[in-house]
């Protein structure tokens, strides 16, 4: 359990292990009272109906009539939130035509993404698909070839999902351990939304699988022609072709008028802008699993076809974007999540790993979709290396950075889904560190 | 069970009673065949690997790269998308100042409402708050009145929570028999998120709630200084005051930067713009409990404080906005919800209730918000009178509008929760129609 790993940070030389104690779900009641922005009314408690507990002043808002509901038909968010944006890292790739960018998550709530911002990825820009146009076609192995329109594809029986979509260059610069500073950096590349459309296997009923067929090749109608092989067994079970996200029609940026979601997998395999679905008796090898998304092994060879994400979480608050304000009580928040099915346990360190506590899960908890996690914690004001951890429903749990590079060297890309340390110092600022 | 209510549409009349058959689930299967815009490729089954089988020629969007990432760092809908708003109703409202926005629920999928589209209800329009100096007072019959700002709010132990909001003139117009034929202006008084803030018990818990207290005031900082009494025994039950909405801060028009939700209440309760709670004894008779959302019955008396949304449900595909193209296999769409807890059954009919069957309902079934059901329907094209029924979990059942009245007479606005007749005619257009 790295007992003292912790000590190679200077500053935390020397720590007590129960120092920063994380605290039992009901521990944050009092908190009003330790609160710096707060003004208590009233001298004395049972005397709150004195002049002082009168109303503020009216704000100027408070003295006027706005905007009536008719000047945006379509919302956007309040100006104060224009920070609040998905950004890329410019160096990362050679154009920000086949680049991605990473979703805010320092300042999201809750486990849905909204559409606006769900992080990106692109390998040939984002095509502008006419939704008239565009076509689904499925052949190859097939009884029944079909080309459906748009018209046609809604017109077949609907599902609704809740799942996560994950790059697996999510968390991928840190391999080498590049420290960022950034939680929309080391994590920004997941997001979640509810996906309305078809299940992939009514349509592969529709057109009739032969019986030799073992897998499918998916292609997107971006310039790229984004494709990958799937094994038939996973279009079977709980692929969606979906045309809806978070209640609307896709945005152009995940792939309208229709993509591919293919839960707990990898997100590239999730094909945007959906053109084509063959079906054949052996992979493909496409550049996409041979030049790209495969495991460079230490002893030279290469790892293909590992489309699972493997169960992996994150302390959202506090993180370098949200550092602490003074000591006192706070409430850790994180978000977990596994392409096995369901999140079970989310365990919580304020030590770098020596002592851990459960965390609270909050419902809903669905599989293969963000969970969020919390836990009470009195931050002293002293060092802290705070750290999650989850374990899934098959009993799959996370492992360190330490322990992947054993198995998997440094030449990975993809698929680090280690446990992350945030750094608290003194000033409560809040640091991306690697314990080795 | 109204058998002969239909026969009352003179196109209706002599219409048998099991025409437009209503199907069990897996009847959609062998929808491909019949799709008017399917081309099938190939000549024969087992040909398709023929050079019709080809993949059609690219379109101009997948020749090119588009733009890169860092265009819209904040996404928006796709250009075809331009039609999907909320819309008003002029003549229903002297301004737009103190009106609502229906929500476009005929383009809608899933429960979740994306918050562009969320139904708005302005009182005194919408206040640009600064979120810096917005603060919450909670005084009154507590021990500890506090002020609190938006940092010391986001500080309490958090809950993320899907809750549908429904204003209780949904239906209003409906009372007196109008004919909207739109979806949207019969239904689009509702929408569902994903909220996130805090319970309104561990604030009072924070504040100490005298024993005599009763009620709460909550009021907002809107220029009408909307404000309702609510029991404090539902404060203490369900309610949230939350900061987020779909992942992130709530928009303006729905009360950024703090609102209050009151599960399963009318949506007048979830005051917006939250700046003040107060507890007191007895109720406050605001002017929007007194003169406002109040029922006038048929015997000169009024209603009061009816905050429950009973249940109630809607078929949204078909729809006046989304008729059927021609005869065939469709999949019959919609949504219900009750603020009683969950639903438990929705039942289908086609003939203006004097069959029902069963529909599928769709996980996640949660405590109020928007479930949604399914069922596959042949059209045979004749004409057809497409009805949903909810029962929710306390075994109430969605009345009939005829019901209402009886009980209510024609004088209210508000809780119209009657079952909604589609009427489809041979074209395959749809009307709003009431069976009486």
């Amino acid at each position: 359990m790295r007992p003292d790993f912790w000590r190679s940070i200077p500053e935390m030389a020397g720590l007590a292990a129960q120092r920063n104690p994380l605290l039992g779900r009901r521990s944050l009641l009092g908190l009003g009272t330790a609160l710096t922005g707060v003004i208590a009314l009233g001298a004395r408690p049972g005397r709150a109906e004195t002049p002082a507990a009168s109303p503020p002043a009216d704000a100027p808002w408070s003295q006027t009539v706005g905007p009536g509901v008719v000047d945006r038909p379509y919302g956007r968010p309040a100006e104060s939130q224009a920070g609040v944006i998905r950004r890329n890292v410019p160096w990362l790739t050679a154009g920000t035509e086949s680049s991605i960018s990473f979703s805010p998550l320092q300042d999201l709530h809750g486990i849905v993404t909204p559409n606006g911002l769900f992080f990106e990825r692109y390998h040939a820009g984002r095509p502008d698909v006419d939704p008239e146009q565009h076509r689904l076609m499925i052949h190859g192995l097939v009884e029944r070839p079909l080309i459906l329109s748009m018209n046609d594809i809604v017109r077949f029986p609907s599902v609704s999902k809740i799942h996560f979509i994950e790059c697996p260059a999510n968390g991928g610069m840190e391999w080498r351990a590049a420290q960022l500073n950034s939680l929309q950096f080391t994590h920004g590349m997941i997001s979640c939304a509810e996906w309305t459309g078809v299940k992939l296997s009514t349509l592969l009923d529709e057109v009739g699988v032969k019986k030799e067929a073992r897998w499918a090749m998916v292609e997107g109608a971006d310039g790229a022609h984004m494709n990958r092989s799937l094994p038939l067994e996973k279009c079977l079970d709980d692929c969606l072709v979906v045309y809806a996200q978070n209640g609307e029609a896709l945005r152009p940026e995940q792939g309208f008028p229709l993509r591919l979601v293919v839960p707990g997998w990898e997100g590239n395999v999730s094909i945007k802008w959906l053109r084509r679905i063959k079906l054949g008796d052996r992979p493909w090898y496409t550049r996409e699993e041979t030049s790209k998304y495969t495991d460079l092994m230490p002893d030279g060879t290469s790892r293909g076809f590992t489309w699972l994400i493997d169960a992996k979480s994150v302390i959202t608050f506090p993180c370098p974007e949200k550092p602490l304000s003074s000591p006192g009580l706070y409430e850790i928040r994180g978000l977990a999540w596994t392409g096995h099915g369901k999140v079970r346990q989310v365990d919580v360190s304020a030590d770098g790993g020596v002592n851990w506590q459960r965390a609270q899960l909050h419902e809903p908890v669905l599989a293969k979709a963000l969970t969020r996690f919390t836990l009470p914690w009195r931050w002293d004001g002293r060092p802290a290396l705070l750290e999650s951890r989850v374990i899934d429903e098959t009993g799959y749990v996370q492992p360190t950075i330490t322990q992947l590079r054993q198995q998997r060297g440094v030449n990975s890309v993809y698929h680090n889904n280690s446990i992350q340390t945030w750094q608290i110092k003194p000033d409560g600022s809040v640091f991306d560190v690697q314990l080795s």
